[in-house]
């Protein structure tokens, strides 16, 4: 078995709104092209330029129910009356590919999916400090004082979870943060149930 | 609590005879000046230019005995009618002055580590493949053929444990093979159970 034959990885990657994840992602993928961002399920309807199968595959919700009746969905939720689910099959498919595949994904359905499945890596992007993180979404200018202090409280719900993920990964600077993730990955692949292979490779003999 | 505060890694590091360990490590610790090999006891002679505490502490028998029933050794073994083992305080010393703490390690010794610490980084150094190992090992020229062959079965005998490593490492190029092992330190420096300190800083306010 060559080395091209072994199974990507599954990354659960979650972060609080505004530490940057978006960049974040960017970046990684245009750097590892053995990694890709998993494609969501949703009911929303598709806006111009939305390609189905690559911002979401757009489904009805009766499709989506009926998934969901199949477990078909690694996790699911409901936001404005849609469907966002991540698609079992989809992301197997990629896995079994050898293609790292990212979930990008709120702290709640990143449980979801830990609890799930036997095998991932997880990450918490956290922001240089709290301070920064208010001073990013006072940034967008967009917003009232009332939603940037709902948004700060919601950041530090999910930052409460951070330690139910196996990595933390400070955003402090960009370029670093992305090295950091890609550095995870790569030791990640080198754990001794993913890369058994190597052994099957050398071929030695089993002493008696 | 600032980064530089954090505690070492112990790793346990082991390969066969003739697999590279000894290029490997001499390169790996050129490269980081937050990693050192760990000085074993020994009760041998010092030879011609060996320093005490350099490349051995070297104690009587008696002394490493007391250390023995002392329980200040994490391992040990004899050779030759000589101890040789690893002084728990001086790792400890090192470890929690922030180092990384490698210890070169015969198997048995390793896995006698592994049960007996809480806390550790194992990884097992393969040669590219068991035909490579054996032409390096006949590439000293200096030893029978009964010698090698002895050296070879003990080489499968080890190999056959690498599954009880939480990391496998193939040394097919050397400078690659220190990258992995540097890579590896790395990421298991972001593990969330060795980097709370990144969310202490973060001082975000609880959810009650």
């Amino acid at each position: 078995m060559a080395i091209d034959d072994a199974r990507g990885l599954l990354i659960v990657f979650s972060g609080p709104s505004g530490c940057g994840k978006g960049t974040i992602m960017e970046r990684l993928l245009a750097a590892r092209d053995d990694t890709m961002l998993s494609v969501s399920v949703t009911t929303r309807a598709p806006r111009p330029g939305d390609v189905d199968g690559v911002q979401y595959f757009f489904r009805t919700h009766e499709q989506v129910e009926q998934m969901i009746r199949e477990d078909a969905l690694l996790e699911y939720a409901q936001y404005n009356g849609n469907y966002y689910g991540t698609p079992r099959a989809a992301v197997e498919e990629q896995l079994a590919a050898g293609r790292n595949v990212i979930l990008e994904i709120e702290v709640q359905g990143a449980l979801k999916v830990m609890s799930r499945v036997a095998d991932y890596v997880s990450i918490f992007l956290l922001p240089p400090s709290m301070e920064e993180l208010e001073r990013r979404l006072r940034g967008r200018g967009t917003e009232t004082e009332e939603s940037v202090q709902n948004r700060l409280a919601a950041a530090c719900e999910e930052v409460a979870q951070a330690d139910k993920y196996q990595y933390l990964v400070r955003n402090d600077e960009v370029d670093a943060a992305v090295q950091r993730i890609s550095t995870i990955i790569d030791a990640e692949k080198m754990r001794c149930d993913r890369s058994k292979y190597i052994l099957e490779d050398l071929n030695y003999a089993e002493p008696h």
